[in-house]
């Protein structure tokens, strides 16, 4: 991958906001600049709800993130970027304006352009350097869709629209180069169409805003989800296939089936009559609710897809292999063997809680199992060693839930190695506070080697026996045991 | 819930086939009329892919499915339905001559159309009795997806419209009434409109199918399977809400963004053209593989959806909660206490398998978590029992993780009440695979009675404590404690 360590975001609204989460939490730093006084507090509470989903996302760890800075210039804010994401308003000449300060001080870094609408060939024009400007549009919210339409003109550098392909995947995106540039992409396109239909259903009384989303997310919403259209029209044709799907509904469309030969007026009255209607029908939850609600159900059909894995699903799939491995490159951190090994932290999330407010009984199993992947990982159990069909299993597991643990406390986990012999290692993890160190709870597992083809257990191989051996000789076999360890559930 | 034990099936294609499966696997008889000699070849290979996905969807327990027969007339199999449902080819005559034919028998029984397009005061023409007909449009597959648009003609019996929207949701359905007719109804003309843009993207060469797909379920797919249109944008409009939006992007109505004020031409060679590139982007699946990778993708997304429960999730918790009762109904409330206590099944949700494809370790605690609260609901702690300050905490578990187990598996625990006294309670629960019955997992786990205003232990108290003895005097005290209790973890 080339080098990519600092993004540059120019307006910092919904789209804005979701582009800052989605780079630093992928590690990027970030400046942002935004004339706004209030854009550090709106993109703070973007930030937050990105960080809640990406981290119920993804089981594999996330990188360290990135710094956010707020920059007083454009100038100041591109500053040692290799991305800059403009996402300021829909007016081209303010476009322009932003592109021109850019490129005044960073003439040769790549531009993406949030736009929903407009061509690059229109965002260029008048450019001091056209070549480094695309269109990179993604959807909201930023830090979960992964789509981005990555939209060249002619005068676009080859070069940078390969380097927008070649960073976004890494950061869980999925971008899609559109060949020939057009008004609006291609997925506003297909929203522009539902939106005017929309529109003339509402103002017609055939149907409600409330109406018209369940006609979608009870049926043909839940279809493209995972298909889109034209695959799923491959699957209604049944055993005939597209031909006959096309030959059956060709003719409809000499139909009456749109009104979109004509395009209803946008009067104030429309606009009252479809807010109205929308308080009606979720004006019960605040915005910021909805988008937690959102949120929650993209990270669960996200994750419902990644079991073929299917459509979005795989680009999480990829994702996640992808950030397990920059774990276990991050794990030459030396650390002092003659003491419990300080190598997990975690945060108590929201959703960790019960109806108590407590955090739920399984979720200390959560945090011991995530614990004990670190250490995994730490004494060198990669997708090298994976890759060679050796896996090491979590046989059994002894907890001591001691303290109740209220949400977004900070926990920091002490790993002790109690033993190992030629196909086992028994673990011990200590749960505190992060800020007082009181004790929370206690782990005890017993870990199996495993030959994941063969289905049965298997000597320790190296890179994980001599880690192993190195870590027990280096101090942690001069240990004493903690009290817990060894210890039964007593008899009532 | 009216009696509805009989639907007939005019019509056995992808739509009539999906509706058979619907009404039989909730345990409606259903008579099929469809003059193809392939037809009940057809409709066996649908119920297949239905019975398979139903029972993956559901937690809860699916009743004794419906017969299926194949009648010899129209005549035939109406005979005592109490739904028709006509889901012949789109051609106005053919439903006419089905309609006449239906009622020279059965004149007052519901006829519901599965039509995409016709209006019921177009279907209803030339009827002996309008007021039977109302069109019930279902979504491919019938089976999984809840939307069926109910359309009635001012000439509809309000009784009919009643008894459709009555008998739709205990079949897991979501019956959308709507109000004003209009040709193609509320969601076909979205399909429609984005079909008719999505047709110009090919022709014109900006898209291949492939690509228009990718457009749609990387990015607003994932949102419309959740909130539509209107909901998914009240959240886009940020803080400022809907008509912050509307304000955004009302002025791109007058914006080239779609090209739908004209209607592509549907040449031979714009239908090759897209069969072709349908083929190099699904080909190598048959149509049978995408239908049951499409429906692995629903059945995650349904589950995905009723976490929360939102949306078509919210449809799916309802009809499970049905499913439940009525199998709680079908079974003996009182346990057997002389034997382990079949209290709680589960099933491996996707999200609760890591990238190796097994149920995270972590997992196995929640499972036993859930089936202690499924004990401890058992035994009366109810809100009541809450409400005057008192809860029962786990403080201690010891699980042996036995066995990898798959997502989608479904699992059946045995609990034993191992001891308790006056504050604590002592518990084991057996976790197996339900179908073939082996041992994936055990649990030791100790509880503690707990005063949740004064923060520390109390005795239990009533109905807790006196279900507590019933259990034990009951038989459980004479029951040898598992092999796995009152151990620890070995020494190596």
């Amino acid at each position: 991958m080339p080098d990519f360590t600092k993004a540059a975001i120019i307006g910092g609204g919904v789209i804005g906001g979701g582009w800052v989460a989605r780079f630093a939490l992928n590690g990027i730093d970030v400046a942002v600049f935004d004339p706004d006084p209030e854009a550090p507090r709106k993109i703070g509470e973007v930030y937050a709800n990105a960080e809640r989903a990406l981290r119920a996302l993804c089981v594999a760890p996330l990188p360290k993130a990135g710094t956010i800075t707020y920059a007083n210039s454009i100038a100041e804010a591109v500053d040692g970027a290799q991305w800059i994401q403009e996402s300021v308003s829909e007016v081209l000449a303010l476009k322009h304006k932003v592109f021109a300060e850019v490129q005044a001080v960073a003439p040769d870094t790549l531009i993406g352009s949030s736009t929903s609408g407009f061509k690059p060939s229109e965002l260029q024009q008048g450019a001091t350097n056209p070549a480094s400007i695309l269109v990179a549009h993604p959807f909201n919210p930023v830090y979960l869709l992964p789509l981005v339409e990555l939209v060249p003109s002619a005068a676009t550098g080859a070069d940078i629209l390969e380097f927008a392909q070649s960073v976004l995947p890494p950061l869980g995106m999925q971008p899609l180069v559109v060949r020939k540039e057009i008004d609006a992409h291609i997925a506003d396109r297909f929203l522009e169409a539902v939106w005017r239909e929309a529109l003339w259903l509402v103002k017609d009384g055939i149907a409600t805003t409330e109406e018209i989303d369940d006609a979608i997310r009870f049926g043909f919403g839940l279809r493209w989800a995972q298909m889109g259209l034209f695959e799923t029209y491959r699957v209604a044709g049944g055993e005939a296939g597209m031909k006959h799907f096309m030959a059956q509904f060709g003719p409809c469309l000499t139909f009456p089936w749109t009104k979109l030969m004509d395009v209803p007026e946008f009067t104030e009255e429309l606009v009252d009559l479809i807010a109205g209607q929308s308080d009606a029908q979720s004006g019960r939850y605040s915005i910021r609710e909805l988008e937690r609600i959102r949120d929650d159900n993209l990270v669960g059909i996200l994750q419902a897809l990644k079991v073929k894995p299917w459509g979005a699903g795989e680009t999480l799939a990829a994702y996640e292999k992808q950030l397990r491995e920059a774990s276990f490159d991050r794990r030459e951190e030396q650390h002092d063997y003659t003491k419990s090994l300080p190598l997990y932290n975690a945060r108590v999330l929201p959703e960790w809680v019960d109806y108590n407010g407590h955090m739920t009984e399984f979720r200390y199993l959560h945090v011991f199992g995530d614990a004990t992947d670190a250490f995994l990982t730490y004494i060198g159990m990669d997708s090298a060693y994976m890759a060679r069909g050796r896996s090491i299993y979590t046989v059994e597991s002894h907890i001591r839930h001691i303290q109740e643990i209220a949400s977004g406390k900070q926990l920091k986990l002490e790993t002790q190695l109690l033993g190992y012999d030629e196909k086992r290692v028994r673990l011990s993890h200590v749960m505190r506070e992060a800020e007082t160190g009181a004790l929370l709870a206690t782990g005890e597992h017993m870990l199996l080697s495993v030959d994941t083809h063969a289905g049965k257990a298997t000597p320790l191989e190296d890179p994980v026996s001599s880690s192993l051996s190195r870590i027990w000789d280096g101090g942690q076999k001069n240990l004493t045991a903690p009290d817990f360890a060894g210890r039964a559930i007593r008899d009532i």
